[in-house]
C-alpha cells in the first residue's frame, strides 16, 4: 500500500450523479457531479463518468493510484452487481453495472444501494462510528434507507433490503413510479415535499407566495425559501412531512431499534423544518418502550459528499476491511 | 455432560403460560400450562411455575438433570433479564424475572421476548434451520414478532427490536392497549380479529351467527368455526385482517427482505382462511424487487409446543453455544 492511493466514490441518483475522489481516511480530494439523464441507456452515464473519472485524475498529484471503484445506485445488488428495476432511471430491468464500469477500468469494483452507502459511509466515517444499530435515510428525489444492524449492513435474503421509502402510507394514497400506492417516499422527499404543497394549496385557502408557481416549476427549494418567509402553505407541508415520516420511522423502530436515525440528501438540508418536527412527532407515534431513545440527528458526513464518501467506504471497506 | 440433561423452555403468553422439558435434540418430554392470571403480581406466577416445573421433573427418567431454564415472555429484555411495561400483564413497570425464577432455582436463567424465542426455536429445530433471514409471527391474544438477520436474532440497541405488533395501520384508528391508536395487533391477532367481526357487525347486513354472541363471549375459535360454515361476516373478516397483516409484511420485506416469514400461536391454527390470502395481498402490496420472493410458511415446529421451543432453543444456545 501506498500512501497516496484513492478510491473514487460514486453516487449515482435520481436526477443528479456525483463522484468523487477518497483517502482511506475519508478525505476528499476531487469531486464533480453530473446530470444523470435517466432517459438515457446506462452505458452512456458510464461513458460519461469514466471521462469525468480522467478529469479529476489530473488533479491528483502525480503518483496518487487509483485502487477501485465504490457506487451507489438506487435499486443495486451488492451481491449480483446489477442495479435492478430502478423507479426513476429508464434503463434495462437489469444491468450490470459493475462490467459496464470494468470495461473501462480494470479495478475492483463494489456496487450498492445509495443509501446503503450512505449508512456505510456513516459507519465508517461519520456519526454512527461505535453505534452497532441505526438507520441513515437519504432525502433527495426519493427517499432511500439503510438499516445497520448489530453492527452489520441489513441485506437481506436477495440483497435488496432497507427499501423504507416504499413501506406503505396509505394503501389508497398517492401513485408512486413503482407502481404501488401510498409509498413512504410520495410524501416525503423533495417531490413528496412538492406535491403535498399542491393538495394544501387547494385545501387551505392560506394566501401563500406559492400560489404563482405551477406544479412542473415548483421546486423543494422554494417550499423551503417559502418556510423561512413564514409562509403557511410551505410550513403545513413541511409539518405534514415531519407526520408522517415520523408514523413511517415509529414502524422503523419497531423493526430494528436503532439508537440514532441520521438524515442526508437534498431534502435533508431543510433540517431546522424536519428534524424537530419529526422528532416531536416520532416521540408520540413510538410504542413506549422505545420513547425517548432515538435520535434523530443531521449526517455528520458533508453536505451533499456523505453518498461519495458512503461508496469510497463500501470500497475501502472491501479492498482493505476497514 | 450427562445424556439425561433438560431444560425447561417456559411461554409467558397474555390469557395462557406454557412450560415443557426439552433435550438438546428439540424434543419434548413433558409439558404443562396454565392461566397467566396477568392481574396477579409475576412473583405469583413464578410460584405457581415453580410448582408446575416440580410436578414436570417427576415424570422425567431418574438421573435426568435440569440444565437452565429459558423464558419467553411479552416486553423481556435479553440484556436486562426484566420484563418492561408488558401490555397484557398488570405487573410492575420492570419485573426482574431471571432474579425471580433465581430464587426457586439455581441454575442458568435467560428470558426474552416471546416472539423472539419462537424465533430462535424456529431457527433452531424448525423451518428456519439454514435460513439467514426470515421473520416469525406470533399469532396469540396479541401480534408478536421476531426478526432474523444476517443468522442473528435482530434485538436493536436496548434490546427491545422486533415488536411488528406495534407498528401502525392507521392513527387514527382503533385504540391499542399498549396507549396508542391504530397497532397492527387491534387488527391481526385473536382479539383483532373480533373486533373486525364486531365492527362488521356493524357495516354488513348478511345474516351471522355471530350476530347471536355478546362482544365479551366472542372469541376466534367462534370465527374460526363460523368460517368454516361458510358464514360471510367470518369469512370477511378473516379476509380483513390476512389484508391489514399483509400491508405491514410489504412493510416488514422493505425493512430486512426475509426468504420466508413463518406463523405461529393460537390464531396461526386456522391458517386455511389466513395465510393463502395473506400472501396474495402481500404480493400486491410488495414493492416490485420483492415479488414472489417471500414466502409465508406455517411454522414447522408442533403447534402450541413452538414457543416452549424456543424458549428452550434459547437456554441450549446459551448453554452449549447450539
Amino acid at each position: 500500500m501506498t500512501e497516496t492511493e484513492i478510491v473514487i466514490g460514486i453516487d449515482i441518483g435520481g436526477t443528479t450523479t456525483s463522484l468523487g475522489c477518497v483517502d482511506i481516511q475519508g478525505r476528499l480530494h476531487a469531486e464533480a457531479t453530473m446530470a444523470t439523464r435517466g432517459d438515457q441507456p446506462a452505458a452512456q452515464l458510464v461513458s460519461r463518468l469514466h471521462q469525468a473519472i480522467e478529469q479529476l485524475k489530473e488533479e491528483l498529484p502525480t503518483g496518487t493510484e487509483l485502487a477501485g471503484i465504490g457506487i451507489g445506485a438506487p435499486n443495486a445488488n451488492y451481491l449480483r452487481g446489477t442495479v435492478e428495476h430502478p423507479v426513476n432511471l429508464n434503463w434495462d430491468e437489469s444491468t450490470n453495472l459493475v462490467e459496464l464500469v470494468q470495461s473501462h477500468y480494470q479495478l475492483p469494483v463494489t456496487i450498492t444501494n445509495d443509501a446503503n452507502a450512505a449508512a456505510l459511509g456513516e459507519m465508517v466515517f461519520g456519526g454512527a462510528r461505535g453505534m452497532k444499530d441505526f438507520i441513515v435515510i437519504t432525502l433527495g428525489t426519493g427517499l432511500g434507507s439503510g438499516v445497520v444492524s448489530n453492527g452489520g449492513l441489513v441485506c437481506g435474503a436477495d440483497g435488496f433490503a432497507g427499501e423504507l421509502g416504499h413501506t406503505i402510507v396509505d394503501p389508497d394514497g398517492r401513485q408512486c413510479a413503482c407502481g404501488q400506492h401510498g409509498c413512504l417516499e410520495t410524501y416525503v422527499s423533495a417531490t413528496g415535499l412538492c406535491r403535498t404543497v399542491a393538495v394544501l394549496l387547494g385545501e387551505l385557502l392560506d394566501p401563500s407566495c406559492l400560489r404563482t408557481i405551477s406544479f412542473q416549476e415548483l421546486t423543494s427549494k422554494m417550499v423551503y425559501e417559502a418556510a423561512c418567509q413564514q409562509d403557511t402553505i410551505a410550513l403545513t407541508a413541511f409539518d405534514r412531512t415531519a407526520r408522517t415520516l415520523a408514523m413511517k420511522l415509529a414502524d422503523a423502530v419497531a423493526h430494528t431499534a436503532p439508537e440514532a436515525i441520521f438524515f442526508c440528501g437534498g431534502l435533508a438540508t431543510a433540517e431546522e423544518f424536519l428534524i424537530p418536527a419529526t422528532q416531536r412527532y416520532l416521540e408520540k407515534f413510538l410504542f413506549p418502550i422505545y420513547r425517548g431513545k432515538v435520535s434523530l440527528l443531521p449526517s455528520s458526513l458533508p453536505g451533499s459528499a456523505s453518498a461519495i464518501l458512503g461508496a469510497a467506504a463500501l470500497i475501502w471497506h472491501k479492498l482493505k476491511g476497514k
